[in-house]
């Protein structure tokens, strides 16, 4: 898969590879355990969807295609804040595993892992003032107060079955969209280009994020635990309704007895597991992500045509591909 | 002593209490969670002694020694952002008490508390991109890098028998006068004071700052529970050596081994701390008190007399008053 996504990312290909290098050094180089730990989370495979996303919505923007090297920098920093969350999010959801790699804490300890998420967030302050361009400032602090925003409402709505869908999908603009949304749009203004661009990328991010949250909402559910990194049904079990399970409780109203009592009597687990295949849930989940990339898609109007533009919209197919 | 404090803030007696409104207003109106870790946080009797040096400073660069609600918004954020990072800290720390109150890991879980502090990182930061300041922006975003880099370091050096009282002090930089360095300094740039005021007031921050923390260090080896709102001896015992135990060790070598073996031995511990009380380790660390305390007051020559001038003056007599 990740072969598959290296094909699709080729204009950015070098870039990428450079980002990965200055992350490293940018940590890594300050301390002996956040070396380890960056080391560790730099090399963990990641797609680098998000700062792809950055680089190439940024060729796609300047006039010859060429990239600043702010453009660069703000991808690293989108790396970084998006590895920050990661960090602090495993602390909090107490995982073992993400991506098939051990996490940060189950590695070093929950202390390291506190550490080293506030010292790649303060990192990622610190470079992103030094951009020395305020809107680019403010669409990024948005972008750390949304994640913080929405791993409070995902703690809170932990087996809520009277949340809605709507509440969901504000969450996941808080957790995923934020960030590929404010950040193409970030890109866009280190480039000059026009708002109606601006403005497009934003929507581009945005709908691009949450089609591929979702996507991996069906893939918690239809997935095996090769392909997903973590066990499948993991979501469920630890009480995170999502977008499958909004459908499907409309549909199958003794899912809401299993989530209501916490899945405590045998077979609970398995049984709402079964309820949620067997109703529309998943197809409905499916339609919304495909509605969401073709959105995202469509958002790419505005800008000329260029390998960078024809990238950004290939990643609205990979993004729902991984269905299939 | 808190009221001792009181007083002598009296220029900002008023703005203290619009701040503390403010605060509880901006973080609690959240989420019910949040709210009652605000309110926890925010009521806990803390002295305000960040947020009152902004406001003082604020005053004291105005021409008619009037706040504007950017001086005020400032105010807010330094006190967010110190807040954020005790609530962190006592996580990595383990701590179940500050102030004689219990810390937000002890009545909430770590869980709540990695959030809670994280939330208060991104809402300082938010508000930060919005005073729409760059400079103010990068003064600020080097605090919270600062913050990070001495937790680490902090992590990294305890029970080290090889530290040095400079790298100490650079630790204490980070971790405690970077704040009060940059906020003052940052105040005076809201202020468009003259480039001279603007220096003078981050050298009073910093060395106000370093002399705080080495009194509170003294204190930990003079003070009771009841006046620290913690057990005396705590920072030895849990392996942060301090400036006392740094002069001591040029004095007493078996001061050494007791460290080097993490008193694992009954008694180490009380011997460690007697050792430190009969060499002149805490007599030396009280005259570096001294003459930061000093140099802070001597920063303040390029301000113009007003009251607010008056009580930052004061404020470094304060510093050290607190040891007899």
């Amino acid at each position: 898969m990740i072969s598959s996504t290296t094909s699709l990312l080729a204009p950015v290909d070098n870039d990428l590879q450079i980002l990965t290098d200055n992350l490293k050094k940018l940590i890594g180089a300050r301390h002996p355990i956040l070396g380890a730990a960056a080391e560790h989370l730099f090399e963990a495979g990641g797609k680098r969807i998000r700062p792809a996303i950055v680089l190439l919505a940024s060729r796609a923007t300047m006039p010859e295609h060429n990239l600043t090297e702010r453009h660069r920098r703000l991808a690293e920093i989108t790396e970084m804040i998006h590895t920050a969350s990661l960090v602090h999010d495993d602390v909090v959801d107490e995982a073992d595993l993400r991506r098939n790699v051990e996490t940060v804490n189950n590695l070093f300890g929950d202390k390291i892992a506190v550490l080293a998420g506030d010292f790649l967030f303060a990192q990622s302050s610190w470079y992103l003032a030094n951009l020395d361009n305020l809107q680019v400032v403010k669409l990024l602090s948005e972008v750390i107060r949304d994640f913080a925003q929405g791993e409070i409402v995902q703690s809170i709505n932990r087996f809520d079955i009277h949340a809605s869908i709507d509440s969901y999908l504000d969450k996941t603009y808080y957790k995923t969209a934020s960030l590929m949304a404010n950040s193409a749009k970030a890109a866009a203004v280190l480039s000059d280009a026009s708002a109606e661009v601006t403005e497009d990328l934003y929507s581009y991010g945005r709908n691009l994020g949450l089609a591929f949250q979702i996507v991996d909402d069906i893939l918690d559910f239809t997935g095996s635990t090769e392909v997903l990194g973590k066990p499948a049904g993991l979501d469920l079990a630890s009480g995170k309704l999502t977008s499958p399970v909004f459908y499907a409780l409309e549909q199958q109203p003794y899912l809401k007895v299993l989530i209501e009592r916490k899945f405590s009597e045998p077979e609970d687990l398995s049984k709402a597991l079964e309820l949620v295949k067997n109703s529309d849930g998943i197809e409905q989940a499916r339609q919304l992500a495909k509605d969401l990339a073709l959105q995202a898609a469509q958002s790419l109007s505005s800008l000329a045509s260029s390998d960078s533009k024809n990238a950004l919209n290939e990643l609205t197919n990979y993004a729902v591909s991984r269905l299939y």
